[in-house]
């Protein structure tokens, strides 16, 4: 691969464009929407640094889309990482990308992944600690909380049903791949969780404002369960936890901003058990 | 007010209904821009709940416009909090909200701050601790910063040269008005930053990947300094600095959010100092 001649591969791109028959193009378009990307059991991962990152986690991908103006501008380690495809990529027009992109001004690349939907046990295929969302609707707040437990090396994100969609395009994005590291439970309700938490022996955190700062390590596995920005957690969630946690207001202000809060606990959580 | 009837109101409202002349809707839309910003010393703050941030803050506001069909769906405390803008506000159409908005879909209202910059003085107007941002391009990043800082008692926060600005739109919404609250200085070279620490016998600590968690209190008011999430520090800020702090990476990943960094690393420095 590495004595290419540039201007025999451009030609040889040239000869590889395809234009995307319209059948095709709808499919990819469709997946920007949840009913679709659950119908086929696919979604978009759109931009290299994802796509290295899927690669990196031999996350399933079933076919990648690339624009040739994008393919020229990539060195041969980017190239060498897209061999590994072999038949599954296309080369395509910018055109067709725009169409299929989620972007506004697409960066030329769009790969599908395949949809891996682990099934939550309750007698456990957790493995703690975990987190659990309730509710939550932001895709960016979702996906900065993953990079956050992958940073942490925290295994697992659990997601109460009316959650936002994991394999949405803008929590893929700002998941920054995280995503393809962790195991995504979706639909779980609350009581699912606290059954497979009572049964593994695992402490069950709940993040809220009347919280204070944790006082020393958790001495068990543990799940931090944390509601919305704007409507936290309910009573019945409340009462369930072994214990409240929070971060102290020394200031003013109304709230802290959801995955800056689940940054402070799950620190306060993961470092008070290292140290 | 509180005995008004709705229907003589809204007839009130539409006889005051103006429409915007072109060059005060092109001046509004001017705002959008940074340069005209500077220009003219003014700002726009967008939505109900950053307005009402600023009138907490006593935040100097020039003037208020809003769409009669928002004003109609304000309860009667929300009215009375505008009442006090008196000749200031102005009822404008949905559709000259729709062409100053710096939204796709405007709430119905938005005022004109006055910038507030004050002139950053190397023997101290500062209050420590305070937030020193290096070459931060990301408006989500900084105005969630801002409001941690806010959160956590941190009055100040201090932008080098290069860095995104303070008054653009995405930064005020995203600091959930925060900015209000601050004092924020903009332009000022990190070697001024350092004569005043100096000065005032104030800690620096850098925060860098190879940095590690804070293992006692500070012993005298401190600035955090942080880089963008891409290129973090140069190395002789890193050099200046009194201490390196990190937060250790238990699990994988390139990096953390920066205001997800911002935010442990502040709670580090500030709970530290309280407990």
């Amino acid at each position: 691969m590495s004595n290419r001649n540039p201007k025999v591969l451009n030609k040889l791109i040239e000869n590889q464009v395809e234009k995307l028959p319209k059948s095709q193009r709808q499919f990819l378009r469709s997946l920007h929407q949840k009913k679709y990307r659950y119908q086929t059991g696919r979604f978009l991962i759109e931009g290299l640094k994802l796509i290295k990152e899927a690669v990196l986690a031999n996350f399933p991908l079933e076919s990648v889309y690339i624009a040739p103006s994008l393919y020229e501008k990539l060195n041969e380690k980017e190239r060498q990482l897209l061999d590994i495809f072999q038949e599954k990529i296309h080369f395509v027009t910018t055109r067709d990308i725009q169409q299929i992109s989620t972007l506004s001004t697409p960066e030329g690349i769009i790969a599908v992944g395949v949809i891996d939907q682990p099934v939550f046990k309750t007698d456990n295929n957790l493995s703690f600690p975990g987190i659990y969302l309730w509710e939550i609707n932001d895709p960016g707040n979702l996906g900065a909380i993953m990079r956050t437990a992958r940073w942490f090396g925290v295994k697992n994100i659990t997601l109460s049903p009316n959650s936002v969609d994991i394999y949405s395009p803008k929590v893929v994005r700002s998941s920054m791949g995280s995503l393809f590291f962790l195991s995504g439970f979706q639909n779980v309700p609350f009581e699912e969780l606290c059954s497979s938490a009572k049964q593994n022996n695992v402490m069950v955190f709940a993040a809220d404002m009347s919280g204070t700062p944790l006082q020393s390590p958790p001495t068990d596995p543990w799940v931090l369960v944390m509601g919305s920005e704007s409507h936290g957690l309910p009573p019945h969630i409340l009462t369930s936890a072994v214990k409240t946690i929070g971060i102290p207001r020394y200031g003013s202000g109304e709230s802290l901003n959801l995955s800056i809060s689940a940054g402070i606990l799950i620190y306060q959580l993961i470092h008070s058990e290292r140290t």
